[in-house]
């Protein structure tokens, strides 16, 4: 499914379209004429994993529209520097307007499917899989967790509506790890699994009894991890969560864990250095 | 004026609550009795400046309220490891849904304010000023160029309505660089400035002579800004961009310019680690 | 949690009322002086299940504030017809401007709290729960599915982001129910089960071969029921669908099926008669 | 006018829509590759009014477009079970993703113009005329007064500002029967007729005095109806309102009203059964 | 009822302030301190009749609120050159912040109703009422209307939904002016009375023989408008319309006419000068 | 760039239209076929600058659509009475529902358009620009800002975002004209101009001494004016506010001053009379 397909996100382009616009681009409106044409390419400047790259087309549309797009690349291929990406004809003031805002979303999408792939071939040839979080940027979270499977990651739940996850607050609060999962058992729709967060192996037992689903693994050592995957043996999934980087994400994955959440994929993924020239 | 009282933040704030409650936290509804209290605190976890947080105040508020926080940090400040910014009381179940919104707002504008104070720091003791660009994360502009202040830095224009930048293309557009300076001119609202793009010396010198009030330097030399501040002579404020990181922005301040702009401030801060504990 | 605390309440509050209102109350305005005060109360006209009761306070906040509002029974209670509900005090014209928007509320949840409710007492002593589907009234599936659950119910997924159902489409065009139920177990978040409709034993059998973790029996009669039931033998949750009435519903949950969803609970409640009256 | 040309319908449509999509259709995703082309149909399963027809095509529009539906019954009809209401080719994906909205707007609507056409019918040659009330599903009223519409029902007002209606509280404040109408015939725009609530005959008389344009009998036996019916003799229109239920509305209508109002019509009207066959 | 509850007006204020403020307020952010507090008064510099008064509460609550407000006036008041509407104390910020929006409703407001006041007045003594028309600036009509019965003015229909209006096109579409009325009457919601649009006597006599309630003439002379108020004799309403300005208002008043609908009231009336004040 | 194109306009076109047709046009629905066609075109009936003739086609295309538009005038034509500006021809139903709509944005623009323009040629010859204010009505400011211009007027600042004006309060609260001034001087945006108001001549020579970029006159007489020019002698840009009308505006202007704003432009500019016909 295209990322301009995903429910909700035209009005996000709308919206940073608006912010950019604010009562209408001045120098536009002053220095070019209404009727000239334009041609334009998109380019990439560094090594890069794309994503984003159909949202060009509704941005030109919500600026005005009249721009025709050629695609010369597409989600999920991994460019050099120099790869021309597409192409643009229409007139000059919509391709002017729409400019930056196309930018912006394609260099913060394609940030983080090129951060989310170094993580995942950093674990290649072992069972783990990289997921993303919740700790995403404000107002991007669907489009940033289309670029995390873009990048080859999988992903987590995509807000508190969609996923059972027990903290230590919610089994403090329940009085114990057992009873807050028995509760999330019975209650919750059927078609959830039930995660709990562990922070020692001790509490993974507790977990197993109680019938947990899933079992995060909370900041442990990796020979913690490697004893817990053991202690598991295959009856739930299981997952590591917690200063995960790229120089320790291989050791995370050989313990045997199923799932590797990495807040950074969506939280500090750097952008992509892509630009916009112009057919002289 | 507080992040919070920015123009559009509250339903930025909203939206963002909402991407993450979807239909409402199962598992804390599941877990967590209504009546139960909560206490909780907010550290920091690195080095850092802190933007953002009277932000947490209205997340709270729109996940339900009845939340009360005693501030112990102020944007602007400079934390170190464990330092705690926030202290909170209220109810469980609230607590517990606005924590991650909260924290992401934090940690990104907190970012933004860390990475923008490096590079303001840089260039100390020189006249060169740090601006941001339009390169923004979509949907928060205002709340990243509020941490752009808060940083140490200033702005440049906010969208394309409040400034004037004339580009190559509008230059094109106009039939030359004069012209379209003076298209500017005499067409703009009076109290916009028009500042021109200029790649080399020569056209320095046609802005000038077109009465430009801001030269932007784009991707020159060292030794061209250099040349190019003393050609203009304080007749127009000189702005460098392009290509200018941590490394080489001293040797840029030290060429005389008025300000440099730098779009790595807003698109790719990395997050400052921020977490909330809870009172045992 | 309260029906008005759910995610995005308040806003089909506000449109309610103002689908009400549309410029304005004529008769209120023109009848009743500005400063009125009026005392009134909520009363049950029927036998039923109460639910929505919360709704009234937000109501009337929309509708001019200033009422004060004394609850005399809760969400989930049985009543019988003449019990007062809740009784208010303040302006008469916000009593009146928010009254028939308040029963709307109050008598589509109780109707769909008091259908479940009988679905569910036809089942007891069994161990099948009654959830509800996607057929819901469209705009109120969220405060309909807390009905629901106020009637003993239990839900289902909220959407079609939120739970995994593979159907006969999905099968044909992945290529069969096996490949479709793989597809779904690699690609999905790590915490959503896997649903797949099954029309047939022998689906059934190739539902758990693929390792379906809930198999839904589409208009099997009681009798396949039953055998599915056994031919499962725990190894997935076994939800009954499809022409399942009041009359038949516990002949299917003595087939030991897990779960029975039920359309009609929100496509087809009646509303509950409930009355505002005026002290005099 | 067609149900989808309705002011403020395709707003209601996108809602529902985006709540049944929520962040988008999971199971579809991965199961249903992009460029799959389906087949399907819109079948009645009983007896009924059909209404509501005309909304499918902007559902899947709003789902992802490129639906091509042809008609094969419309608004009105009255049809038989097992009659095909429409063909749809397009996207296999957008058909499954507006499906199930599809459909609960067409068995809302069409329950609505069925629950009413039995009423109409049964009135059939009086020179009553059926009509709703506000008693409506809240964010559906303009919508269900249109299904009343296509029932053969005629509509009382939309809402408080299209209409005037004085009830009791509003005499009381007002001060007398006679005062609240004078009130309302003096200030309401001269476009709107008074109608006012009677009680009792004694009522019905100062009604009459005061020059009502309408009289609603609340509540009130058939034998009083008729004695009412008598007394106001053509002096204003009559409507009878107030516990009035199939069995007893031709009565009702014999009394010589003009008019029946039945909350029932739009609070309390099973839905029609219709389903979406696929072509295989 | 005040301005600030008539249904929609939070929303309308809302949009202007943000139209206003844009991103915010350069000047105040950079020179007023943000606890300074300060007072301020508004002052009518001309002869007008105040509306809207109500509104500046509203207005500043949602620049930052904090703001006392005391009137020293009411809507409705004729004030003199000079006279003081309210003074008020409150954040520097949010006075600077709020004055150009509040005075702008004020100013727009009072026009109305200081214009409206005087066709009233030219008017009194005869049966005529001044009305409003639907030629009202977009986006203000609700709050034009309200503003027209301060002025002592009456309101036609508030749109296309709640009054009938049949013009030239509809007779023509419909086959003639009885067919029209009669569609109309038989068509109609019961409480809307049918109003129709004659341009000669002769349609006058056509409109009362198929039984219209309102009687619209259409730019005819004084002599006609006499003669068709004989012609109707108290059978309906009757209503002048076109060209009436206030040199010959008072002549079609003394025609005998019920309503004398007026476009200019909300159309061209010039904004009342109120200033804002500060106290030093 | 057209009206149509301007940011928001949409949005504000479709205020204005649900605001007129509420629940739908009744008289329309009633007496119109839904296929019946019709012919269109709208005249001015007196002497006029015409703008957001343009805005016609997206009215009647938010109506329902269908309507064929040719205009045969441009914005900022001056015509005379009787002069046809646009033929539609479409459903007559859209034509009816879109009409009046249309008309009130037109007439609106072309009010203020019209008045500019007399401003604009009473000065003709001098080397005054007419400038607008933010006095403009709530929800029409971008629309107007273009009837402005179309004109001939030039647009002062658009809202407290992009321009910076300090006037007396802000100097209060800086602690002087010169601190106020240098504040904004440095914290502002660079592309932002510094313009302050002055009372007094010495105020105009603080404000040089400080570096403003513009000095507003506010309220002088035409002598001091004079005087303030001369004392400028173009040092920085001087515009005269306060009390301008059509017949000082040449003195004024004749005082040297480069601009002058006029609050009149929007705040009281009387409706342009333009009608729409029906072709017979």
């Amino acid at each position: 499914m295209a990322a301009s397909a995903l429910p909700g996100v035209e009005s996000v382009l709308a919206a940073a379209l608006c912010e950019d616009l604010g009562r209408g681009d001045v120098t536009t409106r002053l220095t070019v004429p209404d009727g000239r044409m334009g041609e334009a390419f998109l380019t990439a400047k560094q090594h890069a994993v794309i994503a984003g790259l159909d949202l060009v087309t509704p941005v030109f549309e919500l600026a005005g529209g009249g721009v025709i797009l050629r695609l010369e690349a597409a989600d999920g291929d991994q460019v050099v520097p120099g790869r021309i990406l597409a192409r643009m004809k229409g007139p000059a003031r919509v391709l002017l307007m729409g400019e930056r805002v196309a930018l912006n979303f394609l260099q913060q999408l394609s940030g983080v499917a090129t951060h989310t792939r170094s993580f995942v071939d950093a674990v290649a040839g072992t069972t783990a899989r990289i997921t993303d979080t919740r700790k995403t940027v404000p107002g991007l979270r669907v489009l940033q967790k289309y670029a995390v499977r873009v990048g080859g990651g999988s992903n987590h739940r995509s807000g508190l509506d969609d996923g059972i996850l027990i903290k230590d607050n919610h089994i403090a609060a329940a009085g114990g790890l057992g009873a807050a999962v028995g509760l999330a058992k019975s209650g919750a729709p059927h078609g959830l699994k039930v995660e709990v967060e562990c922070e020692t192996l001790a509490q993974v037992g507790e977990a197993l009894t109680a019938g947990a689903d899933i079992i995060l693994l909370d900041n442990m050592s990796v020979d913690d991890m490697r004893q817990a995957v053991k202690q598991v043996g295959g009856r739930a999934l299981v997952e590591a969560s917690g200063g995960i980087v790229l120089a320790n994400v291989r050791a995370v994955a050989e313990t045997g864990v199923d799932l590797i959440s990495v807040g950074a994929l969506t939280h500090s993924a750097p952008a992509v250095d892509i630009s916009m020239g112009w057919q002289s």
